[in-house]
This record gives structure tokens, sequence and C-alpha cells, in this order.
């Protein structure tokens, strides 16, 4: 059976991961016949988002903690992910990938990606294992590979940025995936676009199994 | 098209919401071709627990402003929800439901129900509006009715619970629907079973299933 590294930036589409993305990544893993290990970084949320009125909250949370929410317990730190007893590595979206992961919410083109994230994401590409990335995640692939082709949906200011970094963009709508073949990287929107929950389904499911089948 | 209200206790299974089950039921509702809002409590979680230790944590978080975190900031305070606008409430499971809209985790058969929450099931009923309930949110309408016949799965201290509130179970296994045709109640065990997400997936498409049939 196929084994994936699920990458959790936190809980919630404001500061972490977006919640939708992660569990239908996980249901996507299985449902199409393979097993999953969920992991996190072991570091402080960027900030804390009141999901309620999208106001910061005076508060500070860890992103292994508030990953393991929706994990159900069922995760490790990052420190203990050895990609080598993995086939595969997913990283659902959320802003946590552009906050925690990266600075990309912040600093645009310009970010610095977090040198754990970074160290996995080279090992993964140098392996040669299959990498997919939801949403907005894609952003930390183009930002430390440069000549890479993914998609984030059609978001014209991101487009940019993912050209400016030296990204090759394909507009997709939902459920569409784009294969880089030469880095093994897939892409697909999600709630990149405006979506609905069936929509982020449908992009799970698909990448899922086009990673799959490239193995 | 038939509209859902569904009600959340938080966001994590331990202290709120069980996350996966939360968003297998929207996925289930909009995949059987319904629609759906989401309501939450405005009031102060029971306690905090780290998803990763599983010990209490010393903060205060509230119920519908962690939801919101589901919900992706779509979401109301139960005290605008007009049931006569929706076709059916259904309630996802996790710990929050039973340390947050009732006292059971702690009380057992002796616990007692959030106000809000107990008006809100007694006016479904009375109105006799289809509702569903998942994994251990079945105690709270056995609290509240009596004589209903629900499923917990097979739990056999929750069953007994149930018993001795008057309530009649039925002993199910992954993705199987009681119904109670009395009260159109419906019920589902999800994860009061050692099941993983595709299995509930399967109980949340198979109850919202079973509650469009009946309208």
């Amino acid at each position: 059976m196929k084994k994936f590294a699920v990458i959790l930036a936190g809980c919630g589409v404001y500061d972490g991961a977006e919640i939708h993305e992660a569990v239908m990544t996980l249901y996507a893993i299985e449902k199409n016949g393979a097993a999953y290990e969920v992991f996190a970084p072991d570091i402080k949320q960027y900030h804390v988002k009141n999901h309620l009125t999208g106001q910061d909250m005076p508060e500070e949370r860890n992103v292994l903690i508030e990953s393991a929410r929706i994990a159900r317990g069922n995760i490790k730190s990052l420190t203990e992910l050895d990609i080598r007893s993995f086939d595969a590595v997913i990283f659902p979206g959320g802003f946590g990938v552009a906050k925690n992961f990266c600075t990309f919410a912040f600093e645009g083109e310009n970010c610095s990606v977090n040198p754990q994230i970074a160290g996995l994401i080279r090992e993964v590409v140098s392996l040669r294992k299959p990498l997919g990335a939801l949403c907005i995640s894609p952003v930390l692939l183009v930002k430390l590979l440069g000549d890479v082709k993914v998609t984030i949906g059609q978001d014209a200011g991101t487009i940019q940025a993912i050209r400016n970094m030296g990204g090759q963009h394909v507009e997709t709508t939902h459920g569409e995936v784009v294969i880089d073949e030469k880095h093994r990287i897939f892409t697909t929107p999600c709630y990149m676009l405006d979506a609905s929950v069936t929509q982020i389904a449908d992009g799970a499911i698909n990448i899922v199994k086009k990673m799959l089948e490239s193995m």
C-alpha cells in the first residue's frame, strides 16, 4: 500500500491549514486505496485569527498542537518524518502555508521559506518522489525550485508572483490537476477558486489519483 | 433545494466538534443535492485540550469562534437560527457535544443540557422536521426526549446510560443509520466506533440520504 505524508500548517483557513482541504486530502488518500501519516512543524503560528470576525486574537498557538485537531492526535513533529519511508508528500492549503511555512502572505515573491519545510521539499524532489500541493501551497515550491510548472487557479496577483519567482503558471478551474513531470510536482487550485466543499473533494481525489498513477 | 442547519460544538474532537464528522456532514449534504448553513452557540468551551498530548491547556476558547474555523467564517450564532427556514437539523459529534452542549462527558445519564440546545431540539421535534445526530450526539436527544430509538454504535457504557435515560439503543456498525420514525430522529455511530475517515464519510452520506428520503 502506497503511503503519503500529509503536512499541515495549523487548523483553520485564515491562520492554519484549510480544514476542508486537509480532511478531503486524508479522505482522498484512503478512498484511492493508499495510507497516510500526518506531520506538522513544531513552531509558533504567525498569528491567531478570529475566524468569525477576521480580527487578530491576542493569543499564541502552536502549528503542531493545532494541526493535531485535524489529525485527531495522530500526528508527529516534522522532525520525525523520514521521507524514505513514504511514497509521496502532499501539502493541503490555507493561509497557514503562506504565513507559517513561508512569508508569502506578507512579502509575496520576496518571501522566505521555513528551513524545515524547505529541507523537506528539496529532499522530496531530489529523491524523485511525487509531491502534491493544493491551493496556495504551490508558491512554496516555486520559491524554492524556481522553474516549475504549477497551478493556483486564476488569481492574477498570485500568478504574477509565481512568474516573478521563475515559475510557470497554468490556469485551471475546479478539480483540474497540473503535473510538472520533470520535478514530479502535482498541483490543484481548491479554495484559491471560489469553491464548494464537493469541489474541494473532487480536487483532492483527482490530485491523489494522479500522484498514485505516477508511482 | 432542501436546506440543513448544521450545529457545531467547536473545532476538534476532544473539546469541540469532531472535524472529520463536521466536514463530511457538509460534504454529504452538498453531495446529496441539498444546501446547508452552519450554526454554533456563542458560549465558552468547557475547556481546551491539547490534541497532541491530551492535556488541558490554560486557555479559554469560544464555541462559536472556534466552530467558525470549520465553517470558513460562514457561520451564525445559534440565536439567529430560525428553524422554520430549514428542512432539517443535524449534529456532527465530538466531545464538544458531551462537554459544551451538555454535561454527559462528566455526569453521564444525570447530565444537563444547555438550554439553547435543548430549546432547538424540542422545537425541531415539535415541528416534525428530521433531526440527525452523529457519534455521541444522540445522548442529547435521549436526555431531552426519553423514549427515542437511537444508535451510538457498540460502546457498552454509553448504551447503558442511554437505557437509563429511557432511550432504546440499536447496535450498529460503520455507516449504518437507525431511524426513529415517530420522532423523525436519525442516528449513525461514526467515531463512536474505531473508524477511518472514509467510514465517517459513508456514515455522513448515509444519514443525510435517509433524512432527505424522509422529506
